[in-house]
This record gives structure tokens, C-alpha cells and sequence, in this order.
């Protein structure tokens, strides 16, 4: 394998494409001069990559290989897979299936890159399909000084929550294998023994929820090397409660979404109220780095991009409303 | 009908029960003295409610009558049924049900005041179960002044969330009986006319999500009494994009659930850096009042409260985990 660490980009994904993935791959190859960006796209993004080139002499970091065509955000997964396999999507994913780059990341049509990733790269066996996983932050909670999070063994305060999108409908066995990708990932990356798992549910009692809900808890239940501690619920998702949190697509995506929807009206009704008084503006140029201090710890556009588990390949999925900034990160 | 607003209340329901019930009682009876509060409850709350007469003496308008048990947090809806018609919670329904009280609120058992609300008050006809619906503030995005429930015609700045869980799972039928339903609610609350009505999704683009909401958004489209406009993502269910959002139990609770544990969360945070350092103490004293306008705009608790639409009768779902603040509201 490669000595220096490899990222193949789709230049062409997400809802401002090039415009935004560009400017990011900049940033990204300034940052760390020691990975190798291969970024791919149609041919008129290569003279953009060119220009910025010129105009950034010192990134030789960066290399672009022109695509045939790409995804549109609003084509079928179906369509992609059989016209889109040399688009800028289906060939990051071809060099990681060939080894050329350790990882690809894509802001495009999640349900294209599913299917082009099942595709070029492989399920696990025994996987039907991947699901989409995300790391999210564990926050210290209002009603305590000490986050839930850090009280637990193994100190992490991070949880990890998955399918977000990649299946819109589960099957019991389905969230099952979910659980257990979730727990493998944060053994790994987290260095944890036993992670604890819970299933994403309306409620905490044993009888609540949907009839599969329940047949994938009592799945959970009987899977030994999983440390399946029972439901969660969603207002306790960034309490940190448990380290993978398990769902289907849909609600996940939902959950997700709304938090983040929350995070941001939240956030931006304070800047609303500190900007309507002449007081309250000198207080909000006094506090503005403690806001920005804080608006860095909860900032969900810091957590962009999720991974696709399951695959034979690192594959990550970036928002695709991602701006330069958020794809960068 | 009665001249009087009188409103019947299971004063054995929610997480903390009377303990919570009955303070908010007194609260709300002080604070609208030409509204009469008939609370049910288990004798010995009775002694409890007899206590609070006499400390307050000016308080004539709870009545208390006693129930021969109460439903409990985890008893199943089968069971409340069939044990529990004679409970705190059915006999406050029975109360709206003979005319007695024109509405009902509790903290209890969802699936158990569903149950027992559809066998006192039946659905009206056509409708196979009832479900719950909120009223969400549209608050004013970050990305622009103008929050866009303003800029909408009707010039609402609310919007309508249904179900939130009263259904685990829902037909596509159902889920256009509920868009039908919400727009009522929203007529008739809102007086506007053919209020906007959207579908909850994890997608925007027609194709996206399962086959049920496929299903759903065509029923929608072709009832023509509604103004369905479409998909909406959970991440602009704040931003009043539609007057009604439509989703099944299970995403409902979910989505809704998490933009609480969201806000109460960047919220939590907000005062820990507030309160890290000496500086940003006098900051904080400094911010107090703005601090407090700011949350009292956003506040969850003071959208605690769900109507159970599609009863012959009035019935509002408090959340569970009330306080006596919350119930208040």
C-alpha cells in the first residue's frame, strides 16, 4: 500500500458541487500537506483545479483525473448504477476498490453512493447492505456540571449513531447488523471493550415501540459480544447515554436533522435577541468570543460527514448542503 | 352546555403524578379563576387536595372526585382497557364524554389515553385512530431576519405536528387522514384558509423515502380539499415552512424529542461557558435579562401539551416527564 495517505474526492457531489467541494480540497491539501487529495470531475472543473494551481504554487498535494459525467442529486439509485459507473462518484470509488486512495469522500446523492459503493467495493459478508454512521458529541447536559458521557467507564464523549439514511426501511436483522458494525467501529476508533449499544425508540419501557423495534431488541438481547443495554430515546441522544445508538434510516435521518435544525434556530434566535437593543448589542460585542467559544463546541456543521460501514473500503458521506467550510471539516 | 370553561384532569398521571398535577392545578386555577378544574385522583390525593383548599382559601374553583385506581406509566393499552376504565384518566374522560367538562388534559400513559379516549369518546367516522398533535413555534431562522412563517401568507408563525406517537404504525391512509385532520385544527385555531400541508421526509425530490410515504403523498395530492405542497426535511421543521407537517408516531415523537434534547442542550451549554470563567460571569450577570427573554422565547416546556385529534371531544396529552411548571402551561 501507499506511504502517504490517500483521500479520492467526488468534486462533483453535493447540492453546490465543485463550487464548494473545490475551495474545501484547498483548505484541506493547505492543512495537511501530508495526504494526497485525488479529486475527480468533469473536465471543465480541471481548468478550475488548474487555475487554483497556479495561483496556489506551493499545492502540489492535489491531483485531479477528468470523470465522464456525474450523479445528479435527484437520480435514482437504479439509474446511477447502470449509467453512472465512470462518473466522478463511481470513480473515487474505484480507486479505493483498486487501492490507488485509502478513503473517498462524497457530499453527493446518498442513495447513488450506496449503490455504486455496494457495487465497486463490497458488503461484509453476511451485510444485505451498508449503513451511514456518524460520530456525534456527547454534551454536557443542562441539569449537571458533568457530562453523562464522561461518568461513563470508558470515558468517551463521543456516541456514534446509526443507519441515517442509507436504508429507508429496516428489517429487525437489519438493525441487528447495525448494532454490531456500530459497536466494531467504536472498539476501533474509540478503543473501547464492550461498547454499550441501544436501540433509537419512542419510549424506554420493554413494550414500547413498533412490533420490529421489539423483534430487534430481543435480536440485540441474544447477540453476545454486543453490550446491548436497551432503548434510548431521542432528547437523550447527545447525552451520551450510550455509545452507538442504533435506528433506521428514516428516523435516524430524521433525528438527525431535527437536532441539528434545532441547534441552528436555537443559536440563531440568541444572535436575534443580542442584536435588537443598543445594550444588548455592546453586551454581544463583549461576549462575542465566548459565543463563538461556544458556538465551536456545539457547531453541528463540525460534524459533517458520515461514514459508509459495511463496505470493504472507507467510504464518508458529507452533507450535501455542505458550503466549502463544513465540507472542508 | 355549561357557562363555565371547565376542563377534567387525571391528576394521577405523568412520571411524578399528583406531586406535579396538583401544584400546576393550583397554579392554573389561581391564574384563571373563571375556568373550573375537575380533578380525578386516587383517594388519598383527595386529603392532599383538601389541604391545599384550605391553605388557599380563595380557591373555589377544583373540584376533586375520587377514582378507583389509575393507569400506570408501563401498563399496556389492552390492559388499561379492560382493568382501568374507573382510573383518574377515565373518569376524566367520562367527564367530557357526558358533557360534564368540555375538555381533558393528562400526563399519563399515552397508549392507555388513547385506548381508553377512543372507547369513551369514539373517533369521528371514518377514522380508524386518533392522533397527537402539537403546536410548534416557528422561530426566526439564522440565515435571515424575517422568519419565513412571516413571510408566508397567512402570516402564522406556529406550525402543526402530527402524530407524535399515538400511532407506532401508520398507513399511508393514515397518514392523509392526519394531514386532513391538522388542516382542520389549523383552519379552525389559525382561521386561515386551506392551510399548507407537508409530508415529513428524508428527502425533498419526489422519489426519496419508503414506498408508504411514496404512497402517502400521492393520497395527499389527489384530496383536493388539502394544500399539499410536498415534502419537508426535519431540519426546517422550526422554520414555518408549512402550516401542517405530517409524519407517523414513531418519526414524529422522534423528531420532536430530539430538537428538545437539542435546545435544551445548546441551551445547557450556552450558561456552562457562561459560568467557566470570572469574566464571562460578569458577562452572564450582564446577559441575564437577555438570557431569560431569549429562552422564554424558545422554551420546550412551554409547549408542553399535545391534542389527541380525531376524538368526539377534547383531549390534550401532557408530556410525561412534566414538572408542575410544565403541566402549568
Amino acid at each position: 500500500f501507499m506511504n502517504t495517505l490517500c483521500i479520492a474526492v467526488d468534486a462533483m457531489g453535493g447540492d453546490s458541487g465543485w463550487q464548494s467541494v473545490l475551495p474545501a480540497a484547498v483548505m484541506a491539501a493547505k492543512c495537511y500537506p501530508a495526504i494526497e487529495f485525488h479529486l475527480y470531475g468533469e473536465s471543465f472543473v480541471g481548468d478550475e483545479v488548474n487555475a487554483l494551481m497556479r495561483s496556489h504554487k506551493s499545492l502540489s498535494n492535489i491531483t485531479f483525473t477528468p470523470s465522464a459525467a456525474s450523479v445528479e442529486m435527484d437520480e435514482s439509485p437504479k439509474s446511477a448504477l447502470r449509467y453512472k459507473r465512470d462518473s466522478s462518484m463511481g470513480m473515487a470509488l474505484q480507486s479505493v476498490a483498486s487501492g490507488k486512495s485509502h478513503g473517498c469522500i462524497s457530499a453527493g446523492n446518498t442513495g447513488a453512493l450506496v449503490a455504486l459503493g455496494m457495487h465497486f467495493l463490497k458488503c461484509y459478508q453476511g451485510l444485505s447492505r451498508p449503513a451511514l454512521c456518524k460520530v456525534i458529541p456527547a454534551i454536557k447536559s443542562s441539569s449537571g456540571d458533568q457530562s453523562l458521557g464522561a461518568k461513563r467507564a470508558g470515558g468517551s464523549t463521543h456516541s456514534y449513531l446509526l443507519d441515517l439514511g442509507a436504508n429507508v426501511d429496516c428489517s429487525a436483522q437489519q438493525l441487528q447488523q447495525f448494532a454490531c458494525l456500530g459497536a466494531m467501529l467504536c472498539s476501533v476508533l474509540e478503543k473501547s471493550n464492550a461498547p454499550s449499544v441501544r436501540l433509537l425508540n419512542i419510549g424506554k419501557e420493554a413494550f414500547k415501540g413498533s412490533s420490529l423495534i421489539q423483534e430487534a431488541a430481543e435480536r440485540c438481547e441474544k447477540t453476545t459480544s454486543l453490550n446491548y443495554q436497551g432503548f434510548i430515546e431521542a432528547d437523550e441522544i447527545f447525552q451520551g447515554v450510550a455509545d452507538v445508538i442504533v435506528c433506521d434510516g428514516f428516523s435516524g435521518n430524521i433525528a438527525l436533522k431535527a437536532s441539528e435544525g434545532a441547534a441552528r434556530t436555537v443559536m440563531g434566535n440568541l444572535r436575534h435577541v443580542f442584536s435588537r437593543h443598543l445594550f444588548s448589542r455592546l453586551l454581544a460585542l463583549l461576549s462575542q468570543p465566548l459565543l463563538r467559544c461556544w458556538q465551536d463546541n456545539i457547531n453541528p456543521d463540525k460534524y459533517n460527514g458520515a461514514y459508509l460501514l459495511g463496505l470493504k473500503g472507507t467510504v464518508v458521506k458529507s452533507h450535501g448542503g455542505a458550503d466549502k467550510q463544513q465540507f472542508f471539516y
